[in-house]
């Protein structure tokens, strides 16, 4: 499986998929392709718009892009598409959607067979065997936690230990460890913003300059480095 | 209905249900109530440790406590109470508990006939429509997200504006406008820490020194304040 799962699309104050562009280029290769992407995650722009500024972004790389509510067809779409990219934004619309659209099952099979992948944020969640680890507000029924699977651990996009002084609610760390007394033989990895994921088959390896963060019930969180081996992630 | 919807147990630096404890007296009044706690959000806790902080609280305010895991027969217990007490944690697992349970239903029918029902952060998210509007990591699968419906608007607890610097992932508001994207009939009431809604039958009210934030698709967020009748939420 090839995958490559970035925490953000966009860091503060940077364009638009600015960060991610070098390492999107070197995970496509050379040579134009054909793009399928899903825009599902989209909430507050319609879909039509996010395509459209996601293919601007992918233009500029050098590839073609269809976004799956631009033909009656999806699923013939994705089938033979040469990349499929999944953007961000609400992880519970994006799963409800892929569910609901039988996109979920298709792209594992074909992620599964070679085909690349890439996601961000929302897009990396569903990645994951559930979004239980996403941020997202739940603000549509999804008839399951459970996602695709590409991985058999959990991301948490946007990963921070930041947290509002004299707020009381729960920090990041504090809710992963929710989830890991709920989940106790899960992992979680947080994935801080500018920071990703690259599966290259049984390769796992993480992109940006800091370090991510490893949770596991009953172990001390450890920063994951980006010029660690990760692979014995993919045994978990 | 008589109803104390905490935004959160605890402001941070004070002391465990220290700024609610003069309005919790006040909504209950004069002489010993029995109480039925119901501790199924605590994830990090166990539910007995959470009971038992629970009643020193409430013992010191001079009323009873039992909590749902106390008793082979929570719903008798329920139905016998005279105060309902739901606590915070996370929605999900406490929605779940709520449905599998088959207290969510005892509760609600009960507070409908006059009983008071108190609770704070998940414990506010349950007593609305839906538990779309969480802060929550939906760390286990709930049958649905329906809740308890005991008004007819969502509140986000711990709401607040603040945001990390340099962060690129969602501000609450954000979120919130997301929600509405995909609910737009929906009202929420943003309840900042250190603040709570008081429903008597038809009269609402903010209690706090601080503004909680009204939501609704379509118009600018704007303040409510505690001096102001917020009966008009009741309608929505």
């Amino acid at each position: 499986m090839r995958l490559l799962l970035l925490s953000n699309s966009t860091n503060a104050g940077e364009g638009y998929l600015a960060w991610p562009e070098p390492h999107i280029r070197a995970f496509l290769g050379e040579g134009p392709k054909r793009i399928f992407f899903v825009p599902f995650a989209g909430l507050r722009a319609s879909w039509d718009e996010y395509a459209q500024r996601v293919r601007e972004r992918f233009s500029a790389m050098g590839h073609a892009l269809q976004a799956a509510q631009e033909t009656r067809t999806p699923l013939t779409l994705a089938a033979e598409a040469e990349v499929l990219v999944v953007g961000g934004g609400n992880s519970f619309q994006l799963m409800k959607e892929l569910h609901e659209t039988g996109l979920a099952p298709l792209i594992r099979e074909r992620v599964r067979a070679g085909i690349p992948y890439v996601g961000w944020s929302a897009g990396s969640n569903v990645a994951c065997p559930t979004i239980r680890t996403t941020n997202d507000m739940p603000v549509v029924e999804t008839p399951s936690l459970s996602a695709m699977g590409l991985v058999p651990f959990q991301i948490n996009p946007h990963f921070t230990d930041a947290h509002p002084p004299g707020h009381a609610g729960e920090t990041r760390t504090e809710r992963l460890l929710e989830f890991l007394e709920a989940n106790p033989a899960a992992t979680v990895v947080g994935l801080p913003e500018g920071t990703a994921l690259r599966r290259e088959e049984e390769r796992l390896s993480l992109i940006g300059s800091k370090p991510a963060r490893l949770f596991r019930k009953g172990l001390a969180p450890r920063d994951l480095w980006p010029d660690e081996d990760l692979s014995f992630l993919l045994d978990s």
